[in-house]
This record gives structure tokens, C-alpha cells and sequence, in this order.
């Protein structure tokens, strides 16, 4: 393994580094096509011992695990078998280039899928790593349908850790009412929140205690719901592959009696820390080793409890089970209880420590080209609660952008120019704001292509007093770099100069801590029409979301099967 | 009023003078256009007292009711505001004569409105009378996307019935589970029935027992579900426009101590008689007169009973108010208990007992071109519960018939003719059938243009030995005269000399009793594309239906705005 010592060698020749391993890496020779045929369906299924409609990939939720080597192609044919409902879905973390068709982002690149149709989503993993894929069409992510997506190195190629065996777990949030009747309370005059989730679930798997409400669609005793298991040797490694797709819950995962070392953060390599337990953002994907070494005879509990809101003992369990202990065996330990839920300082440092692997650093530009402040706040629009960024609240188009922007119809979305930041110094970010009411659009942001762009996220509090949330925030099509993570208002004078340009992680989704900022740095090289929003459903569903364009005229012929609704509907002939 | 005095001459001039009578009230100045604007949305509602997800139109439901004048153009401007779902609403009783594509049944006459889209619903009432509205999509009736049409006769022309005042009360049942999850257990290989509806709502409202279910979301003191109010002043007589757009019940209406004289049924005039109470089916509409001439100083009871299913004690209270007593002053009888819910006899008599009017009798040809025959059974496909008609069991195409057809695309839907009958003779209506199997078809029924159709629905044994349910069926686009109800077999040599062919009711939804026949005629006049199912919304979608071809080459250019599905999204382009 090459050792770069000193950080100008990192920042000079890491990106080289990786671009020659990526060079060596995906000989075209052994590209695969990895097809898969797929259809959504409706089913009852009791996860948490509540049977309720899950959307399901052919029957199952979480659906089937993407496994692929770095440089193959994913077909993936998705037949809607849905019966009223349309459909998309977002494969989180790949950044579709060449593609951004394939984004799945319904109402930015592409129409929803209608009953009985066949997408096809056709796509290069160009980067090994941890991603993660969902339905990205009004709330139907929190009816189940998601999954996991694992990328390999190629053949022969060595990861910079060691381990024996590879196990993914997948992390939700779970209602029990369904994501239309979640959304019409969203939507109401007489606001109706989602609140907390009934349950955590784990591989998919979740408990609900029955005795809570006397309905027949609960039962206990369901073999739905009995705990993942998560089986390991004893003396052995495991990379746990951990990722989140929840509706709204900040997670943090720990395992009794085991630390983890974070290795992986969003398909980038993390220099190696220690951790008892690891905080984890919906849309984030994280590796960390485990070594078994604790006592083989009894199994321990996987926990995940719920941070950043209060929740009463909401947490998710599974079974860390020794092999040969019986998997069923439940831990006699109390569970973890992980840090206190409004330990924000616990969180922030846990951010703070995350950095890109020494050896595989890709350096940032040393300076920005445009610095766009995006000020998240909780508002009022016709009586409705709404999210806004920078006083304006986020609405899809009923035309796709991308498919606007290659015909040219500018009255199918706003052309009025976002607003760049906020009233720095004026807006007081720790009190109710004192006129909560905002507007909505759906103008997007045009970047210069190939320039360099700096976002700095400004948290505040919400409509409640002394109240500040969780913003977990994804970009599509694009990784970022970090630079940094501050409490208060960003102050442009003094943390400019204190952002990390040596050794930044580089992911697809960042928190934004309470009454905090998060600053991030990315190359706008990705012809297309890419969402940048809270990967919090109910959030974006309330506009807590932007868009970004950039080189679209460098996007080729787009296939016609993205075309379909609104004024795409008359342009669909081939 | 002119009156006929013999059979035959009622054949014979009838029509005529119906034809006079269409003339004289139709003059062309005084027709209007009443357009309506409405939105469809999820809103959180509690019909029953239980709070859930409920398809609504303005945010009402039942939606808004359409009044209009014989002759009058409708133009709803129908705006999808779901969130994931597309919708279609089909116009239940008006023929669309011209304007097949304004049908409103997906995958027959239109592709569905999406989300966002809006569509343009635009057809003629050409016949006096009380109709129903409802989606004609998956299972969104039963989401609660209904309501009523009623068609007055133009100024100064006058029915053949007095009555102070007009009253409508549509009849539904409800379920607590959302139409995705009733559909998913449906569509289960571990089927799921939906089972007895949870209430029976009554101009949208009904009342379930919360402490039935230990759930947040059930309030019995919600002034939502308080029971609707009849009121009506001593001494008037009350046209009470009664229709059901029930998903599975078969209703008994009765108000205590009260008969009612029934007067008109789907549109035409009924030869008029007196019940003590109305038996009345999914997809039905009757006026019926009723006198206030009871005592004043109390309030009565409204019943709907549930008959043809063992339901417990399963009924829906209105409260029918004597001015000016007190709207909410609950009656202190026990509600009218109805007839047995197992009283076939008494449903079948009372089915026999509808006559069209003696002076506006339309007369049908007396004799048939075509006889087909339907044998209504239960089956299993593939594992699947499924209902079919000739051992066919009913799916929608993925193009529009009315596209497919008008564009020559053969490929989409089967070529084969369906079967015009079954085994009779061999087949043993009275037993479980020995071998359920059957296949799944989307072939659908040429009709010669202007052909005389009859049709014999012959009910079965279900897959439950002993057991044979109700089965409303709904014709689209045409009325049709029912020329008689059987018990048993249909025997051709014996019944066919006993069907009613002097003054048949005409109507555009039948039962088909329990091992019994039903026998309609219909003149196939109207060019396009029409579906017949049973109108029950679970038999519907487990296939129990067919659809008939007729003159499609005499339709018109259909408008693009029905485009967009399967194979018609290439064609859309204007």
C-alpha cells in the first residue's frame, strides 16, 4: 500500500493516484451487464407485526440487493404492477453520468412510470462502494419501496482494510398509516404532522407492540417480525455496510459490547476512526468494521436508536448472533441506549471527524467560483405549513427539466433566479422566525458548467420555540466535498478560512445540525438536472428542496420513454 | 296526461310519443353548458368516526352533486391534485351518445388522468332522471370518489308524479382500509378478502363503534359522523332520489313507519308502486315518493339494512326529521330491521315487481339477433382467487380499447372471440364447480351496429359450497330492458316465451339473484366501446366483466387528451 506522507503529496498526486487505480481498474474487458427484471406491486406485509400495503420489488421490501463490480452497466426493467399508483426510482449515490435520464427523479428527468408500463433504467456504477436506491415519487420511499445497492473493486484490486466477510443492513423508519393519508395531513389547512414513526426497521424488520392498539392487523407472533439476525464467526471481520432510508429519523447504530471502525462514508474511503456506536442521516451509507472477538456463547443486541428527536424509546433492534449460538437467542443485556437524543455537540463532532482516507484523498479546488447560502426554514404559505430554502418553498414542475430545458419550454417552470442567500446578520436564525410566510416555485439554479460551487446549508429554528432540527441533505448526480460543519450563523469573515481543503471527506449527503451550518464544495461537471433537497420525506414533500442545472445542452437525445406527462405528453412520439 | 289503454297500443305508440315528448322539451335555446371545476384530492376524513385517508373532490365527499336540465352540456374540468395516483371518473347512466370517449373507464375509453393533468370531461344529459358519478379506476369508488347527477325535465314539462320537494341519498359502504390494501389482499396468493364493510355511510355519513378498535383515529363524538338529517315539513310529499355506489353491499332502504311508492329507476319512469321498504343494488338509482304524515312531534329512523350477506347487525341511520322538531332528537324506536338478509325470494319478488310506466313505456323489439349467455362463477387462476364470465376472467388491456381500435393496433389486447355461452346442461350451477380453473382474457364482445342483443346472466354456486351471492350488473352506454328473473337454469324453451316484452323496465344496472338468471335486451346504438361488469367493485377488479364492440368505425376523431398509456403514448401528438 503507497503512503503518502505530507498533505500537499495527498492534495497533488492523490487525485492522479486515483485516477490511475480507476484507469487500472475497469479494464472494458470485464464490464458486466447486470440486468434485472423487477416489478412493483402492492403487498400486506407486517414488518413490525402491523400488516399494512408495502410497495414491494417482486414481493419484497427492502427489495433485492444490487451486487456489481465497479464499471458495470445496471439494466434494470421496472415494470410498474401498481394499480393506480405511477412510480420512479432514484438510484442514491450513482451520479448517472452520461445518463441523468436515469436519475429517477420523477418531475426533474423523467415522467412517472404508469401502471403496466416497463422503464428501463440503464445506468454505469462508475465507483466501488455502499449505495443505496428508493422510489423518489411523492412519499412512496416510506411505503417500502427501496434497497440496497453494493459496488465491488474490480478483480485483483485490494480495498485499503481488511476483512472476512461483507453484511449489508439496511436502516428505516416505518407509519403505519399509509403515505397518502401521511401527505393529505401534510397538506391540510388543519396541518396534521406525520409524527414519530410507529418503529425502526431493520433488514426491513421492525416491532410494534400490538398491545398498544387493539387491532387485528397486529400480531406478535408473526414471523414477519421476529429480529434480523445478523450472523457472525467468532475471531472473524465483518464490513457491515450500513445505511439509512428513513422518512425522517436520525439513527444512531451501536452494537453491544463491539466498537466499529468507520471505514466507508457514501462510497469514499473514511481515514479510519474508532466508534462505539456511529450517528447516521437518512440517504447516508456508511462501512464500518467489526471484529468478533466478544464471548461466542451468548448473541448481542444491534440497536438503533432514534437521535436529534425526541422519541420515547423508539429503537430498532437486531441480533449481532455468534455462530454457533441459536440465532434466536435473545441478548440477556439491556440494549444499548446510545447517546441522549439532543446531544447535538455528540453528533456534530462524530461529523466533524469523518475525513477522506489519506491515501485516496481527491482534493478540492482551493477556491469557489459562486457561493450559494441556502437558509432552511420551517413556514407558513396560504395557511400551510411549508419548508423553505431562502424564503422560498419547493414545488416539482408538472414538465420534467429536463425534458423543458432540451425543448426550450420556459413557461412550464419559473424563470425568475432563485434567490442566492439570505439576509445574513438580519435573519435571526435562534428565534421564531417573526413573518414565517414564504413563497413557492419550482426556478431552478443554473451553474456554469465545470464551475466550482460552494454551498453553505444555514440551519435556524423552527415555527416551535427553541426548536432547530436535523437537515440531512442529498445532492443527485454529484459528490461533494465537506469542508466543514459549524454551530450558529456562518460567518463568512471567520470560517471561510477554517474549512477543511486538506483532507475533506467526499459524499451525496450531509447533516445540517440544529442551529447549525454545513459547508460543502462541488465541481457542477455532470451535464443534467440534479435535485439537491432534505432527504427527509415529509420535508421535501414540503419544499425543503432545490435544483440544479447545469451543461444540458451537453446532454444528448433523450430517451422518449421519460416523456409522458404535462406538456412532455405531446412530444412523446419518436 | 294521455293515457293508453292497451298493450298494444302502449308497443306501439309509446316510443313515439316518448319521442314527441324528447322533442317538445328539448328546444335548443333553452340547453345550457354548466361547467364545474373540480379537484381531486387525498383528504384526511371521518365518515364514520374513524379518521382515514379519503379520495375527495373540492374536498367533499360524496362530491358536489350535478344538476342539470335534460338536454344540458356538462363540461367538468377534472383536475388530478393526487400525489401518486392517476384517476378516471365514469358518468354512471348517461350514455354518451357521441361522446364515448367521455366514458370515463380507464383502459376501455381513456388512459388516466395524472397527477397534475388536468381532463375535460364533456357530454350531453339527454334523459331526465337521477345518476351517479364515480372513479372508474383500480378501486378508488370505494376511496370515496363519488356523487350524483340529477337531470330535471326541461321547464314546464311535467312528470307523471307529484311531489312537493327532492331529496338525494346516496348509499355507500366503507371500509377502514385503504383500496391499495383491499386490492393487495385480492390480489394475494394468500388471498385476503376485504370482508364486511366497517359502516354503511349515508349522504357520506356513517358510524363505527371506536371502542371496536383501541385507535387514535376513531372518535365517536366527531361531528363528522354525526348521521345525516332527512328533513322534511309535515304533510309535503319528497321525491327521495336514492341511488348506491356500495363496493359490495346489496342495501335494504326503509324509513320507520313510512312507506314510499317507487317511481323511477336508473332514469325511467317506474309503473308506480308502494313498498314497505326498497331493495336496492350497487350501481342503482330510484326515486321513490314519500308523505310526511306521520307524527310530527318525533323524528323516525332511515335504514339501511344490508341484505344477500350475513353481516352482524351491520346498518346505516339517517335520521328522517319532522320539521320542526329537533334535527337531532334520536328516534326512540329500534331502527326498521329489514327484511332477512337471506330473503332471496323477497328481492326477487320485488325485482320482478319494477314496470316501466304504462304511459312512457319504450317497447322492445320483440324479437333478438343475438343470445349470449354468461355464466357468472368464481375461479382460481394461478393460486389466485378470481371471478369470470364463460370460464373467462376479465383484464383490463394496457391500451385503451377506443385507441386500440380506432388505430387498428390488433396486438394489444387478445383477437379471439370471447365465448357467447357455457356447457349449460352440463355445468351444475347448484355445486361447487369440480375443476375452478379459468383464463384470463382481455378479448372483448363484437356487437353488429344496431344489433338486437339479448343477454341471460346466469348465477352459480361461488367456491363455498352453498353458497351463491347478488351480483349487480351495469351496462356502459346504452339502457336496456329487463325482460325477466328466474330461479334456477335458464331453460330457453321454457323462459324465453315468458320474458316480459310488454312493458319492461328499462334501466342500466340489474342483480342477478342468487342461483338465478337475469335476462336484458339492448339495442347496440351506440358506436364505441363499453363495459358490463358486475358492480361490485372487488368482482369487477377479480374480473368479473366483459365489453362490447359496437360501430366503432362511426366514431369520431377521439381527442388526444384520452392518449397516453401503453401504446397510445406514441400517438399522442395533436
Amino acid at each position: 500500500m503507497i503512503v503518502f506522507g505530507g498533505i500537499i503529496l495527498r492534495s497533488m498526486f492523490a487525485h492522479i493516484f486515483v485516477g490511475f487505480l480507476l484507469c487500472m481498474s475497469i479494464p472494458a474487458a470485464s464490464a458486466k451487464v447486470r440486468h434485472y427484471r423487477w416489478t412493483v406491486t402492492y403487498e400486506l406485509k407486517a414488518p413490525d407485526c402491523y400488516t399494512k400495503g408495502v410497495i414491494t420489488i417482486n414481493g419484497r421490501s427492502p427489495g433485492p440487493t444490487i451486487r456489481a463490480q465497479q464499471g458495470d452497466t445496471i439494466v434494470v426493467e421496472l415494470k410498474n404492477g401498481l394499480m393506480t399508483e405511477n412510480t420512479a426510482i432514484h438510484w442514491h449515490g450513482i451520479r448517472q453520468i452520461g445518463t441523468p435520464w436515469s436519475d429517477g427523479t420523477e418531475g426533474i428527468t423523467q415522467c412517472p412510470i404508469l401502471p403496466g408500463d416497463t422503464f428501463v433504467y440503464k445506468f454505469v456504477v462508475d465507483r466501488p462502494g455502499t449505495y443505496i436506491y428508493h422510489a423518489h415519487y411523492g412519499m412512496q420511499r416510506s411505503s417500502g419501496l427501496y434497497g440496497s445497492i453494493q459496488v465491488s473493486l474490480p478483480d485483483g484490486v485490494q480495498e485499503p482494510f481488511a476483512y472476512d466477510y461483507d453484511r449489508s443492513i439496511i436502516l428505516n423508519d416505518w407509519w403505519h398509516r399509509s403515505a397518502q393519508e401521511l401527505a393529505a395531513g401534510l397538506s391540510a389547512i388543519k396541518f396534521v404532522w406525520v409524527g414519530e414513526p410507529q418503529s425502526i426497521l431493520i433488514n426491513g424488520r421492525g416491532w410494534y407492540d400490538c398491545s398498544l392498539s387493539a387491532n387485528s392487523a397486529c400480531n406478535n407472533t408473526d414471523p414477519q417480525c421476529s429480529p434480523s439476525v445478523i450472523t457472525v464467526v467468532p475471531g472473524k471481520t465483518y464490513r457491515l455496510r450500513i445505511s439509512s432510508v428513513s422518512s425522517l429519523s436520525a439513527f444512531n447504530f451501536e452494537i453491544e459490547g463491539h466498537n466499529m471502525t468507520i471505514i466507508e462514508a457514501d462510497g469514499h474511503y473514511v481515514e479510519p476512526f474508532v466508534v462505539k456506536n456511529l450517528n447516521i442521516y437518512s440517504g447516508e451509507t456508511y462501512s464500518v468494521l467489526v471484529v468478533a472477538d466478544q464471548d461466542p456463547s451468548k448473541n448481542y443486541w444491534a440497536a438503533v436508536n432514534v437521535v436529534s428527536r425526541p422519541t420515547k424509546n423508539l429503537r430498532g433492534l437486531a441480533i449481532f448472533n455468534y455462530y454457533p449460538t441459536h440465532p434466536r437467542l435473545l441478548p440477556t443485556a439491556a440494549p444499548p441506549a446510545g447517546p441522549l437524543w439532543n446531544d447535538t455537540k455528540y453528533r456534530l463532532n462524530q461529523s466533524l471527524e469523518i475525513k477522506s482516507h489519506r491515501n485516496f484523498t481527491i482534493p478540492p479546488p482551493l477556491s469557489t467560483e459562486k457561493l450559494i447560502t441556502l437558509l432552511n426554514t420551517q413556514n407558513k404559505i396560504e395557511g400551510r405549513f411549508r419548508w423553505a430554502v431562502n424564503n422560498v418553498s419547493f414545488v416539482l414542475p408538472h414538465t420534467p427539466y429536463l425534458i423543458a430545458l432540451k425543448h426550450n419550454l420556459r413557461h412550464v417552470f419559473s424563470q425568475e433566479a432563485p434567490p442566492e442567500s439570505y439576509s445574513v446578520g438580519k435573519y435571526d436564525i435562534f428565534s421564531k422566525a417573526e413573518n414565517p410566510n414564504a413563497t413557492e416555485s419550482e426556478a431552478l439554479y443554473k451553474l456554469e458548467f465545470n464551475s466550482t460551487v460552494d454551498i453553505v446549508l444555514q440551519n435556524a429554528n423552527t415555527m416551535t420555540a427553541n426548536n432547530s432540527e436535523t437537515h440531512p441533505w442529498h445532492l443527485h448526480g454529484h459528490d461533494f466535498w465537506v469542508l466543514g460543519f459549524g454551530e450558529g450563523v456562518f460567518d463568512l469573515a471567520k470560517d471561510i478560512g477554517n474549512l477543511n481543503l486538506v483532507d475533506p471527506i467526499m459524499k451525496n449527503t450531509v447533516p445540517v445540525h440544529p442551529y447549525g451550518w454545513t459547508a460543502i464544495r462541488f465541481v457542477a461537471d455532470n451535464p443534467g438536472v440534479w435535485a439537491f433537497h432534505c432527504h427527509i420525506e415529509s420535508h421535501f414533500y414540503m419544499g425543503m428542496g432545490i435544483v440544479f442545472e447545469s451543461g444540458v445542452d451537453r446532454v444528448g437525445r433523450l430517451p422518449r420513454s421519460i416523456y409522458g406527462c404535462g406538456e412532455s405528453a405531446r412530444l412523446r412520439k419518436p
